[in-house]
């Protein structure tokens, strides 16, 4: 370890990304990422665009793109935050809203970023465990006395709660800012996504990305909606950290993508349905998975642990992923890939 | 102002980018982008992309990156570090290498960002003036009891020092670090980098961009290189931030512009010839300009104060800087466009 590390970041534990192989051997069903490419007009913008256009910084406020988010997510302009990646928009919400020494709340088992931006900025942690059955019991969130953080639907349970569980506890105190993280909310139901709260909760920041559903997993787009004041405090993290943080081709490509409502529509559909077919064909084959709202599921193999479960997977030539809490050591998560590819895996797992 | 703010980031004052009007209607001197576009291949490589590879996270670990920037610097892949942007690059040093209370030195007038990431981690800021000239005193630096960073050659002003006088910046204390940021070097003679001293001492780490010498402003690349421990400390404050923070695009489209030396070379040496015309006939016109090792030139009008000559061209369809700082109200900074925009500029200065 270098001589010049500070203290504080010695101290970090930071977070382990899935596999990223680079060799591309794998059925990778391990970072959550889309089978189907983006949209065809998305990739189409990239390729016509203006190479002498690379020369200049992208516009730092990213107007055109926030607009089209605004549109699109029915709110004003100015409540729209964009980031590269969602981990950004994260971070920087950590480091607008908290001071070293505060607290936030978030589940004992979610995201394995949340400990780390605490730690990044000296926050405790307050972990509330989740009930036996891996859901997020609301009523431990309503009388916590701190910031809130979950993921809904959560990773890596692929449990969720309705809006109006969350509605409970934006409602329970108005002084606590409650961070929703969406990341997988396009894979659940109807009534999932907290977007319908914004225009009567002033303390709902509601954080995206375009890695899962919208397959911009290597173009980098996150994004977060709030209130005016709420997405100027982002802002202004950004503008003390890195001003041009979402490059020029992202931007174009991201309103391409959501000028094609119907392409986004008929791919999340696709990843949906597989979902639940693998879902009754692992329950079937005597798996327990858990019912999932996002685009993997959350399961455990009768006789092997999540990390052999994982390793004998690994050996058939596909990546999943397994986790260290010592809660769910005996799952491991499968990201949704095509068809084509959950039947490879759905006969690996018949052939042990 | 956002009730949720936290009382840190209230405390900020963020950096102020350059204009990046979207209506394109200027000339744009202000931001020190590079007037010519990237090498072809790399536009190509950007175009050729097989879009599917869109919905896959980057490779975090930006290897083959790495590799080529490696290649080219004369180290080690373990020496070198990427980021989106060399701003993120810094911030990313500013969080391994200093705890809240720390002190670091760095020139009174040099890039706008230092003093803000200074106040992002709660550091002191040991302003260390510059000569009456505007040209950095190595033997100030030689004294400070703390880290120090020097952009070199430095902005806003242009002026550099010698490789030799920062090795003794280096010498006189092993045991503080010492950040170079080489954002602007390219465009400076021979014996400025600090490259060569990398091999000798273990406290240097140099920062520099693909924004201005490569034409990737808009595409988002930085790096640094130092020690491979340095870099492992970047690399877990990045991993406790954003591991894939530099795109898939940005990585390929990086690597063909580093294939691509002859493109590099004659582009950077347009620049330097366009500002060495430039910077004589300014003189000519009675200006003073600071003589520039960087893709900018410092100029004073005989006449106009900083704002009142950003003024007066902003009028004439030009943008250039101007500064808040006491030290340099009578001064403005003007990036090196092409040929035709120069003598545009030059134009528009005869007319006053």
């Amino acid at each position: 370890m270098s001589r010049f590390l500070g203290k504080q970041a010695a101290a970090l534990t930071p977070y382990t990304p899935g596999e990223q192989p680079q060799d591309r051997r794998y059925i990778k069903l391990n970072t959550n990422e889309c089978p189907y490419p983006p949209p065809p007009e998305a990739a189409k913008i990239i390729a016509r665009q203006d190479a002498a256009s690379y020369r200049l910084y992208p516009d730092p406020e990213a107007s055109a793109l926030k607009q089209k988010l605004a549109d699109r997510y029915g709110v004003n302009a100015d409540q729209v935050f964009v980031g590269n990646g969602s981990d950004e928009a994260l971070a920087f919400a950590f480091f607008a809203f908290f001071d070293r020494g505060d607290t936030i709340s978030f589940p004992d088992l979610g995201y394995g970023f949340y400990p780390v931006y605490a730690d990044l900025c000296g926050l405790n942690a307050n972990l509330i465990p989740l009930r036996d059955d891996y859901s997020i019991n609301p009523a431990d969130y309503l009388k916590a006395k701190s910031h809130i953080l979950i993921a809904n639907p959560n990773a890596p349970t692929g449990l969720w709660l309705e809006a109006g569980q969350v509605e409970d506890i934006l409602k329970a105190d108005p002084d606590r800012l409650v961070m929703i993280d969406e990341a997988y909310v396009d894979f659940a139901g109807e009534g999932v996504t907290s977007l319908p709260l914004l225009s009567r909760y002033e303390n709902l920041l509601i954080i995206g990305t375009f890695s899962k559903s919208r397959s911009f997993a290597g173009l980098r787009l996150g994004y977060a909606i709030s209130t005016p004041e709420i997405i100027a405090a982002l802002e202004r993290i950004k503008y003390s950290f890195n001003p041009y943080n979402v490059n020029s081709l992202t931007q174009v490509a991201a309103i391409a993508s959501l000028e094609d409502e119907a392409y986004f529509r008929s791919t999340v559909g696709r990843v949906k349905a597989t979902r639940d077919r693998v879902t009754d064909s692992l329950r079937g084959m005597g798996l327990r998975v858990l019912d999932s709202g996002a685009n993997f599921v959350f399961a455990s193999h009768p006789r092997l642990s999540g990390k052999d479960f994982y390793l004998a997977l690994r050996e058939k030539g596909i990546l999943v992923r397994c986790f260290n809490h010592p809660r769910t050591l005996e799952f491991a998560r499968i990201s949704i890939g095509s068809d084509e590819d959950m039947d490879a895996l759905l006969d690996a797992i018949k052939s042990f």
